[in-house]
């Protein structure tokens, strides 16, 4: 795609985007925002605020505990049924619970249970660290012999399947890994990476938080053993909004997660003392869940299905491409470096732009001392600002306002009146 | 204390109730329903609605992921310290997190480690079912040698200090138990029971789901050592809330929860591939909150603490009084018998009334045929018609109203037009 610098080509490009009324489907009405963050928090879908106001008043206010069997108590299999179409998923093979980290930690146990004799976790050093630590937690809690081994990347941005592939072995009981890398966008393969990985034996579990929403997937057509996922970037389900986790069918009945929780048993409300899990997904259920957060996700879940993920992939990738193209244009003469895979296909819906000063850039960015605009994205260390695409609602002409601030901020010098001292930044 | 059976005198009760004046923060505005089932779902306390709204709106909706940095993330330590003062335990005790079983999985799996060499985990028949079930699966996990043993209760109401500390030796890791029964509503004697387990070397956690804002606690004044509970019962947090755990300040160094998620670790946005437990109560962290359900949280905890445990015990123990003179007065002779401790200082906020047809009682209860007004308890099987006196918001009259509706349906068999079939009821 041929694109230009000028604004008018920006605001072109929005005038012709199939998906532009998705936008004022969002509570984006700060004409000073550009907000460029939603891989770390999702906006707030208007039609969000009736719903979850209904379920606040009407269901927990009025119904009290009778709400529970007027659809609550189903809602983590339902919303999971729908979610199912975002993922390449069969309707019985996703669920919405707890944390992403929880659900990692008990499909993890789960897996290494399910390989006996073999040892090694598999991941890389792209992954999240959250989900290293949940891995180094199931190795050490698994004790003797378990060890976890991480991947190195031949250049700290991609991870070829090839390198993977050479890491495992008959002793690797699972491959975990994130599908589109949090900090530099990268994109795996994963129909390849999981074909290999179970030709060794190991069952293959993949973290989907930066790729539910953002890119098409197709567990089912991978072959894929297990996933899991947040719902809070992409899907725009709200701060912390409950994770989900998904487990191959044929599967389910194999596989035992740790935490025996009375809503994964068979007849909760019978009270037996002995726990008999359900059949089913239902067995990864553990306890009650938080239902004002689960509420709040189905309206996202919607607009992605009303968009659907292939128009948003195409309108991600042509903003990627394009905001790659204005860095190159504007900010790789100032010093940054495109720390994302120049190659869409390799790449999720954010790209990172890397620069020595990003800490210091992306606070005058996101709180600037004279400019009325700010603009969102995320610092990542050691010397990242991640900037989002996210299809359902940015525009264009967001994307070149950012990156024409970017340039000024660095010309103009002002980021260097700000502390180097770091607070934290989700 | 002296009661009749007259309308007149709930009456009297209610106009020198000192609490009174709270039932107004609750939306309960359908004069024809009597909810005595705030033990398993609390009301929704009318601040919570404009606290929500902002929340969603203002926090989530305008500040975006900015939100975090403005008390967001903190929040599950800042509740956890407020929480702290309903549960007579110091401030950096105490975390909002997960759900109780979550929580009580991992902090029982902490305290076996914690204990090496002792493989018996040791808890009662009158626990609720999903303890029992995640400490199943905490003995399973843990693997050879590992057991878990219930303590029988001589009556199936009851639990004495006696029959606790027979069961436990120098091989016993944890007691875990609930400090109310979910079902007869014991009061169990914390303070002697974890003296004595103590001495015993055994480490000791209480489940305080159906204690939190029903009964004074002073887990500092017994010397706990680790406690989990859920949030939306006598605490009003809303359905499914976020659980909370406390774990001695003493103890905080020395256990390692085994879900080490980013959020538990020393600095989480440095990113740091290797996990480094953060220092205190913030280590029990694991991923990211559920923020809309925990921003529901708070209202519900300041109203306990305007009101006071000593001024909501005493209308408590008033109330349960008074439900079981009714009882005795109108259900006994019916076939009725008490389920719960006759002692009001061995009893929690509910009273199980027991009957070969509490199911079809119950059912007619909640969605009577002919009456217009609606009584909602909870059936527990095999025979429990369970009434909680929430002592926030519930009234006199209502337990008057409810005794005798019971009384009424009896003596008219009108729940023998209904199905034996049961559904499920939280």
């Amino acid at each position: 795609m041929h694109f230009d610098h000028t604004l008018e080509s920006a605001r072109k490009l929005d005038a012709t985007d199939e998906l532009a009324r998705f936008r004022a489907e969002f509570l984006l009405d700060d004409p000073d925002l550009i907000y460029l963050d939603g891989n770390s928090l999702g906006c707030l879908p208007r039609r969000t605020i009736p719903h979850l106001l209904s379920a606040i008043e009407q269901g927990w206010g009025r119904r009290l505990v009778r709400v529970w069997r007027e659809g609550w108590m189903e809602a983590p299999l339902v919303l999971g049924s729908k979610l199912a179409r975002l993922l390449g998923a069969r309707e019985d093979e996703v669920l919405i619970s707890d944390s992403t980290s929880v659900n990692l930690f008990r499909l993890a146990i789960a897996a290494a249970r399910a390989r006996p004799g073999r040892h090694r976790i598999v991941s890389d050093e792209l992954n999240f660290p959250s989900d290293l630590h949940v891995l180094q937690g199931v190795v050490d809690l698994l004790g003797v012999g378990y060890r976890l081994e991480l991947v190195s990347s031949p250049d700290g941005v991609s991870m070829p399947a090839d390198a993977i592939a050479k890491a495992l072995d008959a002793s690797t009981a699972l491959l975990a890994l994130t599908h589109v890398a949090y900090k530099s966008g990268y994109l795996y393969d994963m129909a390849e990476i999981t074909a290999r990985a179970q030709r060794s034996g190991a069952l293959v579990l993949w973290d989907l938080s930066h790729s539910v929403g953002a890119v098409p997937l197709d567990l089912n057509g991978c072959g894929v053993d297990l996933a899991v996922g947040c719902s809070y970037k992409y899907l725009n389900g709200g701060p912390g909004a409950p994770a989900f986790l998904y487990v191959k069918r044929e599967l389910q009945g194999l596989l035992r997660q740790p935490v025996w929780g009375w809503l994964g048993s068979r007849h909760p409300f019978a009270f037996d003392m002995k726990f008999d899990p359900a059949p089913g997904i239902a067995k990864f259920r553990v306890g009650t869940a938080p239902m004002l957060s689960m509420q709040a996700l189905e309206p996202g879940i919607d607009l992605l299905l009303e968009a659907g993920m292939d128009r948003l992939r195409r309108k991600s990738v042509t903003q990627t491409e394009y905001l790659i193209f204005l860095a190159q244009q504007w900010l790789t003469p100032l010093g940054f470096t495109v720390g994302s895979p120049l190659d869409a296909a390799q790449r999720g819906s954010h790209v990172s732009l890397q620069h020595p000063e990003a800490y210091r850039i992306t606070q005058e960015m996101i709180e600037p001392a004279s400019s009325p605009l700010r603009v969102v994205p995320d610092f990542r260390e050691p010397d990242n600002v991640r900037l989002a695409a996210a299809p359902l609602y940015n525009t264009f002409s967001e994307i070149h306002q950012a990156i024409a601030r970017i340039r000024d901020i660095v010309v103009e010098g002002s980021y260097r009146r700000r502390s180097v001292e770091k607070q934290a930044v989700t």
